[in-house]
């Protein structure tokens, strides 16, 4: 008797884990001025499949059409098209459904609007460790700003996020898909293969410039190419994260001829990192290296169109959360080019990390009755005692007294009194603490 | 563009109302001394189906298996059978999930456990004005609890979150299962009638009592049953909500030979409404009359085994919420008997009801800048201000500045202050009110 596949359920303690973190997360993306929006779960199905979920809509659970007959079965069976009987699905990302409700509510958002998305989504992928068909995104998105305002906006409000969380440290490394691709021309790559040649170099974190440039043989690219490749990779360093923002430094870890306008706006974000270093906001890490040009950073979706931004902390070996800008998207249902930008953190692993104090048990009391209280009585007692804010439980005394009060102080419950048939009212209870 | 049928998409303002009023009643329970849960929003499609959530079960969205082959549809149109397409389906309710979470972790769940799910739950049903295909449910229940604590200590949280959330003076309808069946039992109705003359019963608080007796009539019910109900409604009022609550009246208010244990069960409740209003701790409301006995109270759902209850407001026409005992049904899963009582709120109702004031705004503020600023020092100011726990917004500068400054204000900022490209720092705003 468990949950679905791949799913979980959440029980007290790490319920109120979670939404402890979903608090002061929801907390800090708001004083840095988004908005939270929520979208039903599922979506039409003609949506979900409309080619801008990428990989993740194969992914997608599928609702059943409603009220289907025999011969509905029969076409679909005929067409086999088993898509024939869905007309919804549970949304796999957040950025689908931000696109449909920014089609769906443009004329009642502000021209440059801000959102929040802290949301389930689904996916049936093959469930392993730390991988679920169920889990928490948060996402924030600022659509209708082009300039790099709307990426230094992101960055500074996820690192202050994670900062509340008590993730301090935390490092940012940037880089810009026109940059990617003006290097892939640079050596001498063909456009066709360049989606290829980038799902390879995404591994050099877990293979090495060595494991990519044999990868890239074996797959029969250009030798030409990867040699340029290879030998960019030894000048740069396999690392590629520790480098000077400034433009010179982005110019010069490139081949000559890469995109200057994209180096110019990755350096204007580099410029306001180290601006807002330098205030001592702290709403990037004051540490300098904190927000480091990657050359090498790809990130998977296929959607972005400037720059991209991965999120890690040192200590750990895999990313915390990322983002990019992505102009050509959220305005796909208009029918309209509509420039925005977004960070996603992957809450599920960070709520993991994260060591909480826990801010609501200070209180919290335990009325422990004999069996012969009146039920009234008891409920008063508990109700005169809630009406001061404290938070209280009722608990039957039973033989084994110390295993009941262990057990309530496991659960955070600080003290505890006895209730008799003799206990008239909160002034009578002498309170005990809890281990 | 616009969300799947009968579901909603939340703007800013409604979103942020709506998560402020579940902080609220997640602080009221927590403080009642309940424990938030959470399960997966799909459930196994064998357990949604069956057979103990009602109705409901066929108001389920179900979800296609991934992987189907065109055999798989084959076989399923031969045998006319849609539901083999189907392995999990979304929660119609937080009942089902609840039984199956208890068979899951009882083992690692107090002895009472106090449960609170607060969640959206999915239901196909024909959208229409305040009917909605997904909405959120407010329960709290109470598991392992056999005596009339456990309704009290429900209608105490109960009464006590709507307090908080503003809604005062609510007015609490009990019955028990067992008594009405036992009326129905005492007027001559027939054992195997007694589901569809509840129904019709249940219709008293819109058709009255002429309505209720002519529909019985209508349906071929014995006339010597019908005449018994005709003349017990006449004696006791079809308003049958406003009579004491102690033992002799709820005995006065039913056929001779009625349960006496069930009518006990009840007066205990009632004797424990009166010690909680007594003692002025205002878990219940303190008008003697807000718990009261009806002895036409139905409830819809037909697992009910004991004690039911509704709740809602004298001003408005609608119930806002209800429960009972339901002593059969946590155990399913188990194989056991387990009892269990719950109270569930009516959240899409509840929110649209309350004037919440805005907790959050207090110290929003709004940095107008212009479009020659550098992003970073921007960026830097709002990080700083952001730091003081402030709620900072950027907004550009545009020649509308009246309809820029109305939009902002509206949406709950206080005050506004321009940015331009001498400003160097914070001490150099000047703030202004916003209207």
């Amino acid at each position: 008797m468990t949950p679905p596949r791949g799913m979980r359920d959440f029980l007290p303690a790490e319920k109120a884990r979670r939404e402890h973190a979903l608090r002061i997360i929801r907390r800090a993306y708001a004083t840095y001025g988004f908005d939270e929006i929520e979208t039903p779960v599922v979506e039409d199905y003609d949506r979900l499949h409309a080619g801008i979920g990428g990989d993740n809509e194969k992914l997608a659970f599928n609702v059943l059409k409603r009220g289907l007959t025999a011969d509905d079965l029969s076409r679909a069976a005929e067409d086999g098209d088993v898509s024939s009987l869905a007309d919804l699905g549970l949304r796999y990302d957040l950025t689908v459904p931000l696109a449909r409700f920014y089609a769906s509510h443009r004329s009642d958002l502000p021209p440059v609007f801000r959102s929040i998305q802290i949301a389930p989504v689904w996916r049936a992928e093959r469930p392993q460790k730390g991988r679920y068909r169920q889990f928490v995104q948060c996402d924030i998105d600022i659509i209708g700003e082009a300039g790099p305002l709307a990426e230094i906006e992101l960055i500074t409000a996820t690192t202050a996020a994670l900062r509340e969380l008590g993730l301090t440290g935390t490092r940012v490394r940037i880089n810009d898909r026109r940059l990617l691709i003006g290097m892939l021309d640079a050596f001498g790559f063909a456009a066709d293969d360049h989606a290829q040649v980038l799902i390879t170099i995404d591994k050099l974190d877990k293979v090495g410039a060595a494991g990519v440039i044999a990868e890239l043989r074996e797959r029969g690219a250009p030798s030409v190419a990867v040699d340029a490749l290879e030998r960019h990779l030894a000048a740069t360093g396999d690392e590629g994260a520790s480098r000077g923002f400034d433009e010179d430094s982005i110019r010069a870890a490139l081949p000559v001829g890469v995109d200057p306008a994209a180096i110019a706006t990755l350096a204007e974000i580099g410029l306001a990192a180290d601006q807002v270093n330098t205030s001592g906001a702290g709403g990037i890490e004051t540490s300098g290296s904190s927000v480091v040009f990657d050359p090498y950073l790809v990130r998977g979706m296929g959607y972005y169109t400037g720059p991209i931004f991965e999120i890690e902390h040192p200590d750990l070996g895999y990313s915390l959360g990322g983002g990019g800008r992505y102009d050509g998207m959220i305005g796909r249902f208009l029918g309209q080019d509509v420039p925005a930008a977004g960070f996603s953190i992957g809450f599920e692993r960070i709520v993991d990390l994260i060591d909480l104090a826990d801010d609501a048990e200070e209180s919290a009391a335990v009325l422990v009755y004999d069996r012969d209280v009146e039920p009234g009585r008891l409920v008063a007692l508990k109700a005169e005692l809630a009406g001061e804010g404290r938070r209280i439980r009722l608990e039957q005394r039973v033989k084994n007294l110390k295993g009941l009060l262990d057990r309530v102080g496991a659960a955070g419950f600080s003290e505890f009194a006895f209730v008799t048939s003799e206990t008239t009212g909160v002034a009578q209870l002498e309170w005990r603490p809890l281990a």
